[in-house]
């Protein structure tokens, strides 16, 4: 596509793949809605008062109709917004079009390439003149890691081989040509970032304890809410639904071999055993791996099992997994995908680069390459990032509610504490009565009734009877 | 569409959606390929004898992948196979452009109307003036009844209010007046049908009870390997598959009702349990409600759970399930759908005739109907049809491979006894070896290995070594 | 102890192991009433006509309390009782002595001799001068066999390798010194016999075969409310509850191996997938292979896993599943028991006479037996017997509820039908709407409630509204 | 049983119910043996060395079979060891019998009255003229009480109404006959104290935020290997066993009610809904409220279904969790248990007090209250006490063996820095890389291999190639 950017007749920048989808995805959004109790709460407590009233906030997150929800609720609460996908393959066209229609600037679509990638991430920091963003929704850090790129941008970065890490710094170098201060200024503005997953809070811990973090920063990921919601049963849901998408292969009766066992690993391995499958774990955490073993699970090595199973997952949040001589092992149309991090988590470039495979795309995100001394192939989804959101539709929207009201809430304490020194540039979690708000915002919706705590019980075990009820150490 | 009959370069008939598709129908019955063993074991056993040589086979049953690796199977053994789809959302339009450019003649499209439908069935029984099939592979009963209807033409029948039903006299009116004979001599010539599913099969036994089958029949339905797998653990895979790609709603800690708990059910309900949903299930055969309760599953009726439930699904076989009073006291984006039957296991008539309803279609086969009064809705999948197929690609390869291989050994039994006189004007079921010997074919692709029975053990159970090993009574 | 029959102050013939636990077994004896609504009804049903009066029936079957509510049953329609055990551990004494003390004449107690247990049998057959039993009530079929052996017992019968058989011939012998003609005159009086499980059934069919039944026998096991309850959920539960008393391991993590996957298969591999273990399934029949693999388990050869699992269990029905080379290769304290049969499904024999083996009694019914060479110790369960009636208490009360309602229907179906000649001496089962009334029994108590089919439903799919619903084929 | 403590021929002190058993429980001891390897690893690994040499410990927990292998775990560390249990009814008497004649002092029975309990804790507490122990293994914070109480003794009391509290004055007040400075000379002595359970570690923290904690403790129930394993898996598999023992009751088609849904109540859930039950939770923190739902579980209060349940089981750590109003309105013989935390959350006060209530002991720890008016009866559990350790034998080897393998690393670290310093008066929990190390000894019994970290991905993550793997919050 080329990189122009679209006006509404508002004049509201966006570029999207169609704007004639919006009425589909307003639709859709609709029905979201009303899987998203949570957000609607906050629309409902906190819309009236207009708390984001005067604020800018970007978002980098994948752009989904449930992405649109949380979007317009922080327009609901006042905010303004701009919007790209975090993601190449995630964006869903149709929500991209009618949040850009109706609501915000949105710079995103399904199958960018990574220029356009960190130009859609450019275009949603960019606030024009006066600045960038007060506030950042991030999922994975890029926003967050563009600016911090951008302030190191006029001293000398040592060679990196990384590919995609070469484009960002084309990105920056283009900018600081029209205003050679444009990232401190950034930098100035932001009153802190809220950040959604593993990878992108891992960054920040880093350069809190490098002491080069540049603002404020809510972890997010952390809520239990989240990570043990969004991770463990979103992935639970989202990555059978992208395998039947993506090859219609029955689930039942195959091995899956899933890579890590965190939240995101025992949602797929439960929801490969509900569906019939063998599920073999693999570990570096012996407590991690206790716990698969504890399920039913076989705890095995990549290298035991590469030629004997089906589908292999990767959700480990590191890289270099499954490799390309892994992939030569493997039985023919073995499926290999990812649920967990970057595309690194699979060998892509060594698959790419290997003499005379050969590429079949059997339908857009579903590859099957074929080595040439063997003949046989393996089926690689998404091209190996994650593959709910490139063969699916991601995590369903009651749990990214739950994420997402974590982030309303988030961003709104950033907020309303900016001026108040509460917050310094480090990273923090939510505290515990919140969180617990979180879920009971979303317990009606399923008909559930908690029980209430007596005056007389909460004294015998010396815990509020509103709550929060549970030590910050507790595991759930 | 018009209904005008195209032609392949070497003059096959076909009318399908769109040809161009067939190259991305080739690569994705090559991956079904691998994941049929059964059928792929036919070609090898039995390919290279030609068995159907000479033989006419018309089928009517869903035009997907799965039913071109079939239709391929029925050619690679020597067969002239004609073909239409069994329901008017089930084809998918990329197979049937792939067998129609390759292999047989094919009439089907996604989305289909009635008067088409029959049109197609009509095409597909056609063989031109030498008569009609040899053999039919039929799912439903809908190319058998075509041909049972048919000849009784000439008979005066008693109304009926069957809307569909009204189609079919008009096909074969049509058709009488270009032969006066054309069913009779299809008769004639048929050496027998296999028929799939539990709902053919019910009109092929009371047709035998009436006495008025006009050639023998095999019931494929009740072999082990069909109605315990197919029905059980295909939709186990494709109810699911079908709701997440209709609705992207999220299932777990929803509340699923399953109106009927046979060998679907049973299916439908074991994936809602282990999606994490809370299921309930509606029966009138106390023997299949005390199975749910076994499975810690509720037993109630659909009036006790009809306001507070979020998914409705209905797997009965029987008409009036789920009854537009029903749906106007459900929640607001209840789902209904229906696994089972026909659509009249939905109320579809009432609903579409419900004064002031409005239907928004939000995508193919996914409607939100709301009713005037209380602004609510409910959503419908697939038009109250068969939801895995409309909405989803229906069952997997691999357990179709099993449904299959039973249709081909049905077939090549048919043929094989056209002039022996085995069978009469009679519904079959395969004998207990055949049927074993289609599991089997299926073992090596999941990696199992069998145990042998010694011959010390054989005599102590007076049971072969090389089977039949249980009873016929014997329920699996 | 001393084969002296005891008497009760009644008059009443007795041998139990310590009747000062009658009060004890009565208490638990109520418990169980509650939960067997299936018997409970019988009794208010059919008490006030004692449709048995006159009747004496023989019992051989495991003497627990559940069976106890079941001769209070037969006796409170008017029957008079004599009962034994089918198994030398399976009697409970509490049970026993309650029985003996208030309501029938009982041989029974746990861990009997083999000589001892068929001096019960032949104690429960003998009811005096005037003849047997009018009818029996039988499991595995040792009542029915001890009369069909008397009756040959003229003749020359050829030399037996059977240990165990030996015993019957001895017992047969003694006996005819008394009366030359008792089992003739036995017979003579006999209605016939309802049979509890699959080994007896065999054992009757083989019978009818061979045409050397002598009297008619109803099928009781191949119910559906009796085979897919009892041998299925009866054992998902006894299985882990024999093992837990038995040796307390953690099944969560361990490798558990079930030789056989019909329905007791099917209950032990389910309890075991459940309970955490990793389940490994060996089988003969393809089809129950391709089930379990649907059910995600892995199937191989008992000589593939054999040294690497934890627990091993039989459920074949057949005999030399577990030899003692197997053994030898397990894992130093891998469990070995049986659920299946009798306790040839192991090979105990080949074990007790291994040269220098020793056994160590950790306590009745779980014996470690260490092998000289490796000092490596397998515990086997119950001596091969069946470890949830020698290690736990069998079956629990609701499921055997269903076994015990069936048996009561078979029995008054008999004793009812004794003078028209409706039952020849053959084997038959019980038509499927008492099948149906027997689940209907028991749904109350789980607070479960039918859907009642409407008219127009009844027509469309050709069932009557008050059933029987299914055809008889039908698999559940 | 006369409180007189019996000696061995070597003179140490015991107190056990019945010598003779000690065999027996030699037998079970070496059989728990193979299924704790985190102990016996221990015993490898630091037994050469001695480390306990001169130590004393006193502990105060459950007298099993699987304590008895943490004793002589400590033993063979050159510890000398006294015990009691902490619990009336937890002692297996076998087990006791066994340590007791050849390892350390035991006083323990199974069916203490509670003053006997406090005074096998007195027994246990008293080394001699030279003070107390060294060290303290506690289970509930029974033997730290007793110090801190005795410590308070001399200062005047406010009036308590628990009865239990009351024996611990007296006892207390007979020691200080005896001398006067008993406790504070204890005091003086302890090193320190590891604590195995929630209840206990709760009192610790409040002992730590009063200031009034007398010496360091190691919070051993918040290691992950603990927490996470212990009250997760152990329960999963005792609630089942304890209810199969108690009241052989089917448990699949029931509907049972877990109060708390914690680990324990986790735990519970899932071996219900395993079983076959229909699993309804009560709980007052939304978030675990929520964790249930996204099981498929129902979420309600105990009123609103008091009256159809049929199994009650309570885990919240909290007190009046079943009212005897409650009670009266539950099914006819309901079952009432706990397996949470002490018998006050079940309200057995008001049960017994209730007038005209009659109490029927089926068999020890499963008695059945009739209330007057109604004559229906609830059955209750080991007298509303942990009913795994009073109805069956306790969580099994192998998951003790990882709550005990932190005990014996817990008991290591505070002897080894006894004289360092490093422990203050204040609670702790042990590093992660020893929660990690439990766990990895725990791995090769069940067969598990482990991946191991390249430098190349441990130096991208930030995470050392021998962990700990994750972070302090992480919650598994």
């Amino acid at each position: 596509m080329a990189l122009i950017v679209d006006k509404t007749t508002t004049g509201r920048e966006y570029k999207v793949k169609d704007m004639s989808q919006a009425d589909f995805g307003r639709l859709e959004l609709e029905l979201a809605e009303v899987e998203m109790p949570g957000l609607i709460s906050c629309r409902t407590e906190f819309g009236p008062s207009q708390p984001f009233k005067g604020a800018r906030i970007t978002g980098s997150l994948h752009m989904t109709i449930q992405t649109a929800v949380l979007i317009e609720t922080l327009t609901a609460l006042g905010a303004e917004v701009r919007w790209c996908s975090c993601n190449i393959f995630s964006t869903q066209d149709h929500a991209a079009a009618a949040i850009a229609r109706d609501s915000a600037a949105v710079f995103a679509w399904k199958g960018e390439t990574l220029q356009e990638y960190w130009w859609c991430t450019e275009r949603a920091l960019d606030w024009g003149p006066g600045g960038g963003p007060d506030l950042i929704v991030d999922d994975g850090g890029d926003a967050t890691l563009l600016i911090h790129e951008g302030v190191k941008a006029e001293e000398e970065y040592e060679k990196t081989d990384n590919a995609e890490f070469q484009i960002v710094l084309t990105i920056i170098r283009d900018g600081l040509k029209g205003d050679p201060k444009k990232y401190h200024k950034m930098k100035e503005r932001l009153v802190g970032v809220s950040e959604e997953t593993t990878t992108g809070v891992k960054r920040l811990y880093q350069m809190q304890a490098n002491g080069t973090l540049l603002f404020p920063a809510i972890n997010v990921n952390d809520s239990v809410t989240k990570s043990k919601f969004d991770n463990l049963y979103g992935c639970r849901h989202s990555l059978p639904d992208g395998l039947m998408r993506a090859t219609d292969v029955m689930i039942a009766g195959k091995v899956a071999v899933i890579c890590g066992y965190g939240d995101v690993g025992k949602g797929c391995a439960a929801a490969m055993k509900q569906a019939g499958a063998r599920v073999i774990v693999t570990e570096i955490d012996p407590i991690c791996a206790l716990q698969a073993l504890m399920e039913g699970l076989q705890v095995l090595t990549l290298e035991d099992v590469v030629s004997e199973a089906d589908i292999f997952c990767t959700t480990t949040g590191n890289k270099d997994i499954i490799m390309v001589d892994h992939m030569r092992k493997m039985k023919n149309n073995a499926i290999v995908c990812n649920i967990g991090h970057f595309d690194n988590e699979i060998d892509m470039h060594g698959l790419e680069t290997f003499p005379g495979v050969k590429r079949i795309t059997i339908k857009p995100q579903t590859d099957r390459w074929v080595f040439p001394d063997t003949k046989s192939g393996v089926i690689v989804l998404a091209e190996g990032r994650l593959m709910n959101l490139g063969c699916a539709t991601g995590h369903p929207s009651f749990v990214m509610s739950c994420s997402f009201t974590n982030q309303v809430i988030a961003q709104l304490e950033l907020w309303n504490e900016r001026s108040s020194g509460k917050y310094e540039k480090k990273v923090y979690v939510l505290p515990k009565h919140l969180d617990e708000k979180v879920a009971a915002l979303h317990l009606g919706k399923l008909g559930a009734k908690l029980t209430k705590l007596t005056k007389d019980q909460s004294d015998y075990i010396s815990i509020p009877v509103e709550g929060p009820y549970k030590p910050a150490h507790y595991r759930y």
